[in-house]
């Protein structure tokens, strides 16, 4: 019987050992680090010879670090005669860039996709891609979870599900904020950014029913914080009682923290898909874990048995 | 006819202008920046339909980030239907994890190979690959370019070939020194690093005849630069009666410019495949352009005619 082995690198340690943990193994001894140049230099001190192999590493910032830091070490396993190689990626960064939006634009989504298939991936595990269709990018098994169970476990268990609506920031969220309502048995409500005409400044128009209720707006990632920030001021224009926000991947990046910090939004939920630094663990951002969704869905995925059951139901 | 045209990533920018102006074109309007979370953002600003476009990038540090640049741009290019898209690449960074030395090594030199091409990369035009070898590690047309003629006219410039010994700072670089020698006109010397016995300092032990003589040290690399520093310390011993010191590509990481200064080393002449920021412009290092001899070759792959012509003899 092929052994299981997991390996964190260097994106986000915290997560690993937890997924490790839940899966009931140690994690694989291997050390990443870089040769005076800065080229990235892969040491793996354990054989893996004819092993199942799982790789933890979100190619969240430094993106183009993590990036090869998980290439270098899929060609290294490949190498070492791993049986599989099982790429669990938390947060698949370059995921905004997944089609041509304009001429002559790259399709980084689908590069990072041949990048990770080249260097000999044979199956993925990811969480909350930025689009579903980045599943078609991939010629080889891909799992999908969820982070939105996780989320509602927090907006159930902290009762802040009762007089709640549930907010899509914009009308490309409308399903992820469908499934979190599903959830907290809310009803959802829509933030409809317009420019009614050029150059003149963005209208916020809430589509539903807000007034005197609790607002919980979700989506996939935070990244600099605009559009939910100015979404939470808009829902208490609106007559909303108290706004919290929540998301799967907090990219956090520029002025987001600072954006949270000033804006009505009472709390953020996030999952850590994306290790937190020191400077982004503020109080008004909670972080829950999905290091057991994870480290059951390996569990899963080694026993040959379907992954999907994970989140049919909210996760426990 | 299709157009030629040439692309300047941000890794050396002023070379990229030696190239196109040996070329005779101007350089293609792209801007490549980065977004707020850090992924990289290109924008080609003009059409490159059915043109053949060169890219000038070296994968030098930080390697990850040039690396990523110069594959992001290829995806673009590609999608946006170039006729042929040439890789320039002066440094080819990754180069020294080119074979498994040791039980589960990555091959990063492969790696990168595979990625170029996955990218859409239809040549390559290199420069001194840290292994001739390195050649085969791509499918696609590769042209070879060499330092050493350019070294070799800085030497006989300055008239430094009188009573020069070229001298090879390991055995695995003797036959890099044997072509410079036959440019200089020069015999050969190569310094022979040994171990005793475990534990027991090196001893460097110099094959061939310096007493006396001007000793020109030649490698691919200098990269700390331990071992031309302790070499050129072992040439003054053994009677040299002063030592230059050259190399196709100027990494100089870590104590390399210290050790410089510190060491019996005269000048140290470079090419500018890597650009060196202002703090590694010191007196004992001299850049020679590689701009007209890789400006050439471009038109020369252009123009359907063999690239060797260019380093059979000395290159003005
Ligand atoms: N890392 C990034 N940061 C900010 N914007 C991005 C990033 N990557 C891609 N984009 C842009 O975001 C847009 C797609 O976002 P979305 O509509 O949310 O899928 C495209 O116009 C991209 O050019
Ligand atoms: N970026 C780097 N910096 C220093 N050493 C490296 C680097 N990349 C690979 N190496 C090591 O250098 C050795 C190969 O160097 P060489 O014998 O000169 O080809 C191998 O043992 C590599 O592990």
């Amino acid at each position: 019987d092929p052994k299981l082995k997991i390996f964190a690198l260097n994106s986000n340690k915290p997560l690993a050992e937890k997924i490790a943990d839940a899966v009931g193994v140690k994690l694989g001894k291997t050390s990443v680090d870089r040769f005076s140049d800065g080229e990235i230099r892969i040491n793996i001190e354990e054989s893996i010879r004819g092993d199942q192999v799982y790789i933890i590493q979100s190619t969240s910032a430094p993106v183009n670090d993590n990036l090869m830091e998980l290439l270098i070490m899929i060609d290294a396993l490949r190498r070492a005669s791993a049986k599989t190689i099982n790429v669990v990626i938390p947060y698949y960064g370059y995921a905004r860039q997944d089609r041509k939006a304009r001429s002559r634009e790259p399709i980084t989504a689908k590069l990072v996709a041949n990048m990770l298939e080249t260097a000999g991936a044979t199956r993925i595990l990811a969480l909350d891609l930025h689009a579903a269709q980045i599943q078609g990018f991939f010629d080889i098994p891909l799992d999908h979870l969820m982070g939105a169970p996780l989320l509602a476990d927090y907006f159930l268990t902290h009762h802040l599900a009762e007089n709640a609506v549930v907010v899509s920031p914009d009308h490309g969220g409308v399903t992820r904020a469908r499934k979190l309502a599903e959830f907290l048995k809310a009803p959802i409500a829509i933030i409809d950014k317009r420019r009614p005409r050029a150059n003149v400044a963005e209208v916020m128009n809430i589509i539903g029913d807000v007034k005197g209720k609790r607002a919980i707006m979700i989506d996939d990632m935070i990244d600099t914080a605009g559009t939910i920030t100015l979404g939470a001021q808009a829902l208490v224009d609106a007559g909303a009682t108290d706004v919290y926000a929540s998301c799967t991947h907090p990219v956090l990046s520029g002025p987001a923290i600072e954006r949270i910090e000033k804006s009505p939004i009472k709390k953020l939920i996030v999952t850590d898909s994306i290790a937190l630094p020191a400077e982004k663990q503020i109080d008004k951002i909670e972080q829950v874990s999905v290091g057991q969704l994870m480290g059951q869905a390996i569990k899963f995925i080694h026993e040959n048995k379907p992954v999907s059951p994970l989140f049919k139901n909210r996760f426990h």
